[in-house]
């Protein structure tokens, strides 16, 4: 991508291939503005971590857990930017999580957190929208975190970026409900991929989810929800009934 | 595959592409004997179903779920039969647990219990190995359930078995630790596939772990387990410490 993305005359160049090692540019170019985005990454598996933000493990009446608490999102929950996120009928409650992503860039297991800048590709942001009502009657979250377009990615994955002290902030319709930084990560990147690649190996695009801030609230249909992680840019989507 | 699976001169027969569909044979055979099996599938997602036999729910002291209680094990756990389970160093307790398989056939989204068994490519034997000593302290069983190795596969797809009512037990070094029938099962097969497909899409290969019924208990480096459903087969792994 040429420019900031912010601005209107940012344009994406193509590339063949998948994103891993050097890029293969195609030499092919549009501008941002008239080009649809899929999510940048397709994985083979979702980690998310949970209470991994003292303020969010408050409101919800927990406590941090002293080890990463991990659980997994199917891929069937990921959807790219601006794709709608469907409330399931199923569910009385569904609430946006603003999170930082971590893209894993090559094939790991047992990473020392020292070594573990190398296992990544990149950063992006993502939602890991969840059905609260499930969430707090099943005791395990498999329904509550996997229903389908559950796990918004994108806008895109940024290769030069330093994570650990990002401004985070999630807006429904505009109005602020999350605003935290990375800096307030309990476990923080290189602990968490050192933890999670000590139980399963890490695959070239596999996700680590990092958890969510205070502030995460219900989302119902004709809302839109954008998730802002500075340095890397804005995943926007709208909300409809499934 | 020629023959009851348990007889030496049992005969597998190669197939090209993959199992979804009339499998397309190359007319190459070669004795059981001497053949390594891999996993027969390689799924996008493991979904497994908690508590779904009354009496292992008691065992743990437990309530059977209303509703299925699910869970994901990621990709990375599936091992084929022969290959071993191996024991993480971080875990004072790794157990077995038998399970009956069921392999999704093509891509299904909210399917009526009525039509479920279109959605099946068939069925196979599973060891949803636990380390029960995280399942216990973390709260989410991401870790707990998802180490390397920790869900053996085989021996082979059945795609045509009634499951309604098969005999399943397991041994450790030959000694019977469960013995139980598919009838015990709570949520029903086609319950499952409602359930699991009425919160994610499920692609062609996606298992469902079924749950497991009483006697789950630990098992060591140098031992050996066996998953027996009779219409299906045996899925035996070694264990060793990793």
């Amino acid at each position: 991508m040429d420019g900031d993305g912010d601005s209107d005359d940012t344009m994406v160049s193509e590339i063949a291939d998948h994103p891993f090692g050097k890029p293969n540019y195609t030499g092919r170019k549009w501008p941002l503005a008239d080009t649809r985005l899929l999510s940048p990454i397709l994985p083979t598996k979702v980690i998310a971590v949970g209470r991994n933000y003292a303020d969010h493990a408050r409101e919800m009446g927990n406590e941090v857990p002293a080890e990463p608490m991990i659980f997994l999102k199917p891929s069937t929950t990921v959807i790219g930017p601006n794709a709608p996120i469907r409330r399931p009928k199923q569910s009385e409650q569904v609430d946006f999580e603003g999170e930082l992503a971590v893209i894993i860039g090559q094939p790991v297991k047992n990473v020392p957190a020292a070594q573990a800048a190398q296992a990544v590709l990149g950063y992006t942001v993502a939602n890991d929208v969840s059905a609260r009502d499930f969430q707090r009657s099943d005791g395990q979250w498999g329904r509550a975190k996997g229903f389908d377009t559950f796990c918004p990615i994108g806008p895109w994955i940024e290769t030069a970026l330093d994570p650990a002290d990002l401004a985070i902030r999630t807006t429904v319709d505009g109005e602020t409900k999350q605003d935290s930084r990375t800096s307030e990560l309990v476990h923080k990147i290189p602990e968490l991929i050192e933890f999670v690649s000590s139980v399963m190996t890490l695959l070239p695009g596999d996700t680590i989810l990092t958890g969510t801030p205070a502030g995460v609230g219900p989302i119902v249909a004709g809302q839109e929800v954008s998730v802002t992680i500075d340095g890397i840019g804005t995943l926007t989507n709208p909300v409809e009934d499934a």
